[in-house]
């Protein structure tokens, strides 16, 4: 079990008669886990995740393992380390590079700190001997540091230099097949999406620097997005604004006027890249008459710190964070009385009988115990609250009586068995996103919308 | 369930005339992991983790933060990237810095590329409000890469430029309850080397760049090893020669000439720091008269990405890698009759049969099946052995007995229910030694040896 005496969380005291210099913009995000204690900033444009943080990103990173194992994903690393030699084979240093840290090892050899890894990967199949054509689709996933120095490095994880990425790369026989692997994958995506319960924009996007036919992303709509999007409210269509012409007064798919705009933050991103790449790093699978022939790609990446700083973003209150439930750093918080209040000694015992009936419903990892008994309940509900933990349970004053604070509702007053069916409807709710076998809040608004595929 | 014919898992494959020009010397573990498809190098001293390789890695951190969370640790994110202005404050950038990687952002300011964490993560705690002396002692800890340009970069994962840290910090009041974090820390790492069951000896260790006051290494004994220690049969002493004068005659505990010199290569590491780096950086904490005094601190190191190819370097024999049970890629390994030999009807619905059940007991992950019938069984046990699965099933021409190779000893014929019985015996020796409940052959050995505590 957690004890929040011995959780590292240091709380941004600011004394009151402060002058906060506001050197930058923040985001709501950026500002709620900082004066909570939950990120710091390193230096400018990277991140320290500190505990309670790192349980969310731990568990963003479990549940999209999951779905890029059902993806048929087969996990590997790669340096974070790539010779821009390879990269100046597929051209991709000719542009501008000024968002790449370079860097030059004992011998003089240079590197990319890779912000991400299509030459690494392709290089690294081209090096194998040709897997046979019976071998494909393959379907490569890391999840990695990534890397760009970014001119406009803003709103905390949201565009951090340094950020945590998955990134899935496939490999088919044909534009045909390769097809086949970007439906899974985006699959996947979705069902990844839906999880969070976060309403998502998918997009048809640029190629941009990638390159390739097809491009898909995933947005959060939120007024600190940086990418523009065009929805038809007729059709369902959405767009990136960059791949249609800014005039664009009516809907590419149904010709109708009915399109609005909105801001995105771009959390996800998929491409279909064909042999961009694998035709000059001469990665080549043996075809069913013997002969190598060029490897058609796919390239799939998920923001992973970034997805969390955004749902975040749009979910949270101007007070408080609210997280995805399935990211919540704990199910339950459970404050108990006050040393020395009149209520102490009569609740002690419920207190000890809670903790143990909890643990046996949600383990005991999910459980946060905040037996900081020198503070009054108020402040640590309020510490709770802010931290947004789905459940949070006081022992107090109206004991035998509990009083529940479900995140985002008003509080209620339950006996304990009462409690303990929230708190096992709440692991139910859980565990069925998991296995995906309810439709969400979010799938329902994505048949509403309606969305490209 | 794993299917052998859809894993990447690219063996190496080398033309029966081909000359091949050996340009460096390699070890035992770096020539069958690259052999068998399950790590490449990517450039000079980086590496690619293939699927097989990566899943046991992710079971030595799994085990890792395992014992992280028993002995107290609180898991986060540093960045890769830090100010080389922390390391100038410390001054760790006065000596040799050939083994740095630095980078210019592009306003000019310079980083290095991790090697270690010291400087980050207490000019982190330096820079939030002290902590009181209530809240320690704290002890965190990250999973990531590291970077050191070595000048001798060889034996593949064993000493890469670029490799993967369990790093872990701790902050005490003072040097008395510092010892009982570096005691409680040593606990963890001395019962996860007990779980992977590899003899490793644990020296004294000199304090070197790190500097502090006590310092212990953790070595698995090979010739490919780069430190020689010293042994003392009497008394069970054991250190690195470097912190002994070289013409060392007797043994500095017992004054016993009984002392020997073997081959070590260094898989863990701890120091107490004392406040080398929270006096420069200003790291501190509020001490029961509510002023701030230094933090003391411990370091404390597992390279995980070493000690796989390390424990592989001891244990393989020159054909077949040999994996500490809990690190093993998979349990079990199943192998079918050919395609159209005169077993395969008769033996199709046995084999049907055992994948169920062999999953109901060891789980589906942990099952590897080499459906692969195109091939011999010949051709694919010879590739289970040397991939050294703990238990390999063949269901062939004895049918309905089986038979059972488990690594390293005779195969055995065995009926059915047998076979299940010893992959229950597997998965509960394996469940044993994560719970800690058995004593394993190293911790005899290391009783029989004693060693330094
Ligand atoms: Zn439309
Ligand atoms: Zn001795």
């Amino acid at each position: 079990m957690n004890k929040a005496s011995r959780l590292f969380w240091p709380v941004l005291v600011t004394p009151k008669n402060a002058v906060v210099k506001q050197t930058e913009q923040l985001s709501r995000s950026q500002k709620l886990l900082t004066e909570l204690g939950l990120i710091k900033s390193g230096s400018n444009g990277t991140y320290q995740l500190l505990p309670i943080a790192q349980r969310a990103l731990d568990k963003c990173i479990n549940l999209v393992q999951q779905n890029m194992q059902i993806a048929g994903g087969q996990k590997i690393s790669l340096p974070v380390l790539t010779p821009t030699q390879l990269w100046k084979k597929t051209g991709r240093l000719e542009g501008d590079i000024s968002e790449f840290y370079m860097v030059r090892d004992r011998s003089g050899k240079q590197f990319l700190m890779s912000p991400t890894h299509e030459e690494a990967v392709t290089a690294m199949l081209a090096s194998t001997a040709p897997i046979s054509y019976r071998q494909l689709p393959l379907r490569l996933y890391q999840i990695g540091p990534k890397f760009r120095d970014e001119l406009k490095s803003r709103f905390g994880l949201m565009r951090a230099k340094e950020f945590l990425m998955k990134d899935m790369y496939t490999f088919d026989v044909s534009e045909s097949t390769a097809k086949e692997s970007y439906a899974a994958v985006s699959a996947a995506y979705e069902r990844f999406f839906a999880q969070l319960e976060v309403p998502y924009v998918k997009v048809q996007a640029a190629t941009g620097i990638m390159g390739g036919s097809l491009s898909h992303e995933y947005h959060y709509v939120s007024a600190v997005g940086e990418d523009t999007l065009l929805q038809c409210s007729q059709c369902g269509y959405a767009g990136n604004l960059e791949v249609l012409d800014t005039e664009t007064q009516t809907c590419p798919s149904c010709q109708s006027t009915s399109l609005s705009q909105v801001r995105g933050v771009e959390v996800a991103h998929t491409f279909l890249l064909g042999d961009k790449y694998s035709k000059p790093l001469g990665a080549t699978y043996l075809n069913n008459a013997g002969k190598p022939d060029a490897l058609t790609m796919g390239c799939f990446g998920i923001g992973l710190t970034r997805v969390i700083a955004a749902a975040l973003e749009v979910q949270s209150t101007e007070q408080q964070l609210r997280w995805p439930k399935l990211l919540a750093p704990y199910d339950v918080c459970l404050i108990g009385a006050k040393q020395g209040s009149k209520e102490q000694l009569k609740t002690e015992q419920l207190e000890l009988q809670l903790l143990e009936q909890l643990s046996a419903i949600c383990g005991a990892q999910e459980l946060l115990h905040d037996e900081r008994k020198e503070l009054t309940i108020g402040k640590r509900l309020m510490d709770a609250k802010r931290l947004g933990h789905p459940l949070i349970i006081v022992v107090g004053a109206k004991a035998p009586k509990l009083e529940l604070h479900m995140c985002g509702e008003e509080p209620q007053e339950l006996e304990l068995p009462e409690v303990l069916r929230m708190v096992q409807a709440h692991v139910e709710h859980k565990q069925q996103l998991l296995q995906g076998t309810i439709k969400t809040k979010e799938q329902d608004l994505q048949q509403r919308l309606g969305h490209v595929h």
